[in-house]
């Protein structure tokens, strides 16, 4: 029933300190558990992990969104994001529109999670993902935590993950042992998401556990600047969520300390920017319905041009769909990057698909139809785009769009 | 083979002063026709429309799009769009991204068309449509063209229109006749579009023929502020392409003026506005693969942050999905407009659907499910999204997202 994750993608980074460990285990101080509470018919839809280490530190980022989930509201109003220890997090529902009630639902789960685990309060973080605009019922939640809470083991986090899955068709972790100058640590991860999936900063459920120990402030910025380069680096379909949450734990029971500014933090961030890039290469791979990935790489021009000029051909349906079906059809791609750019100069842009140029100038070029056709039938295919002038150079990973979207968006419902 | 327009539209126009023609003839002073020239393997693909009045005057608008197909580019330099006589449009190729080459093409389309009818060359705009990126034979259409030339007739809309299909599954037209407080005048038009869609301004062919007689200044500001409201309030997919093209042409034929800040200034621009909303309704409801149309209506707020809602709802491709199933998930309308509007304060939004409101002050609110499945199951569905304070309001008219779109464009290609 569990499909299982695709291979690593081209575009992963490696590390030679980064290391994938066997065992699946989660770091030293934490444990993490999922099971069936009853908010969904059938299967997990409750996970729990908590840290056993009272000095925990964290750091969080949330939905730029102003339609704010429930959960979202409660963590940035009543949870010490700096020292997180226990997150509940629910598939199923996503407690987003609820209104007061909704807020009071996970403000409830807030609490009985505390309780349960002996963790203060404010130690707690919610998190949500399903249909929107739906009542939560806090009791199903909070009677499924109990048990939740007996399960909490070493291991559990295969089970944690499975448990906030929504349309995703496998579960997405991570689990590597870093090499520090100053010791060995592990590093895990747990994410979801499939659609809905355009980070205005990170979309989608993202729990990452360490055993280093870290200061609030390092975890904080190794977290903002590794969300930037991986969850806001992607599109399924560009569409911002009211529930992204991704959260860092940092137990310190490694007794490794990554100091700021320090070797340590250097080689730390680098694992945690390998680990958030895979899982959001996963979130693409398994965006809804999809079959290939694209990634979209524009060289030149200013920075917000080359920003826009890349989301407009990762989020275009023409682009989505011809990527889909294996179409060489480029001009997709100019047209793309012309109305994000809109002048009555003509742009003089040059487009590269598999390293195979395509247009030179603004202007067709000669190129070899059967090359570039095998070319865009593998499972990832690269567009290179190059504005004129020198200056910025962004990357969007994108999914294609095909009849799969369609069928799981034109039929899941309220 | 031609799929007949669908009716009329809940959200069209109706003016006393304006009534259908049921003989579909052009204004006095126009001829039309529409060939098989070769450029598409089959089926007419060579419109042809001219006017003898060597007093016509007219105005024009282009796609805002820096990818400026050729034809854009040479009708923006080289023709006085305040006297066009001639139009030459030709479907099956886009002439976009062509470069030098493909200026020449058009050059020499629009030289030879001046020749063929005897008229100036300055005085021939020229238009295409279809895939970007292919050159366009310049010989092949000049064959065409004296067919062309010996086919015009003043019942040749219907061909011509014929002629500047791509995907469009019918032909659309619109022919009424305008009583002004000086005498009557007919309107005509014909026009193009079912993907690529969303105006920069204008998108798609569209052109507008009267035997009115019309200052250029009165022609230019008529067009505008129609294509404002019309075209500009439109989305198929979001997509703006790289030969959008408005052109009204006005004969004098009738010999009735149309002053400036006149009575009939006034119900001109009435005709032309229920015109031009009725071809770009037929767009929508034309969109490629697409069963249904929703109308998204947003009110307070400011004018900028109702435009991205409106914009964010009318291309997410969640609502689209939703709208093609039918299905009552009103959470993807709230996301749309949360993600659009990005703050970390909640958004009281109320939104409706068919009149059903469904969610108030950011929360659900009860409904009757039974009566709001019933209402988005039929052809048009309204959506109203009310945002806090007074203030703007607006609307986009947008097709849904189905089976048919990816059908058609995973697999049309160069």
């Amino acid at each position: 029933m569990t499909a299982v994750a695709p291979g690593p993608s081209r575009w992963s980074t490696a590390h030679g300190h980064v290391t994938p460990a066997g065992d699946g285990l989660l770091p030293g101080g934490f444990k993490a558990s999922g099971v069936h509470a009853g908010i969904k018919a059938e299967g997990l839809d409750l996970g729990l992990i908590v840290s056993d280490e009272p000095a925990t530190t964290s750091a969080a980022r949330f939905t730029a969104s102003s339609v704010i989930a429930a959960p979202v509201e409660l963590c940035r109003k009543r949870t010490r994001l700096d020292a997180i220890r226990t997150i509940v997090a629910n598939s199923g529902n996503a407690n987003a529109a609820t209104g007061n009630f909704g807020f009071e639902q996970a403000a409830k789960v807030q609490g009985a999670a505390g309780l349960v685990g002996g963790v203060r309060e404010d130690q707690v973080a919610v998190a949500s993902t399903g249909v929107i605009g739906v009542q939560l019922d806090g009791q199903t939640v909070i009677r499924g935590l109990t048990r939740a809470n007996d399960e909490l083991r070493r291991d559990g986090a295969e089970d944690f993950a499975n448990a906030i899955r929504t349309t995703d068709a496998f579960p997405k972790t991570a689990c590597v042992d870093v090499g520090l100058p100053s010791g060995k640590v592990r590093l895990t991860a747990q994410a979801k998401g499939a659609g809905m999936i355009q980070p205005g900063f990170a979309t989608m459920l993202c729990f990452v556990q360490t055993d280093a120990a870290l200061a609030p402030e390092t975890a904080d910025l190794l977290l903002g600047v590794c969300v930037k380069r991986s969850f806001e680096r992607i599109s399924v379909d560009g569409q911002l969520s009211t529930n992204d949450t991704a959260i860092l734990q940092c137990s310190g029971s490694s007794d490794v300390q990554v100091a700021p500014e320090s070797e340590d933090e250097l080689r730390f961030g680098e694992a945690l920017d390998a680990v958030l890039r895979d899982l959001a290469l996963l979130m693409v791979r398994d965006g809804e319905g999809a079959a290939r990935v694209g990634r979209v790489v524009v060289r030149g021009g200013e920075a917000i041009a080359a920003e826009r000029a890349a989301r407009a051909v990762a989020n275009s349906p023409l682009v989505k769909t011809a990527l889909h079906g294996g179409d060489p059809n480029w001009g997709r791609i100019a047209q793309a990057v012309g109305a994000a750019l809109p002048s009555t100069e003509q742009l003089r842009l040059d487009i590269a698909i598999e390293g195979i140029p395509v247009c030179r100038g603004g202007a067709a070029t000669r190129f070899d139809l059967g090359e570039l056709q095998r070319a865009v039938t593998r499972d990832e295919v690269e567009y290179e785009v190059t504005l004129p002038g020198e200056g910025a150079e962004t990357e969007v990973f994108f999914s294609d769009l095909g009849h799969g979207y369609v069928t799981i968006n034109a039929d899941y419902t309220t």
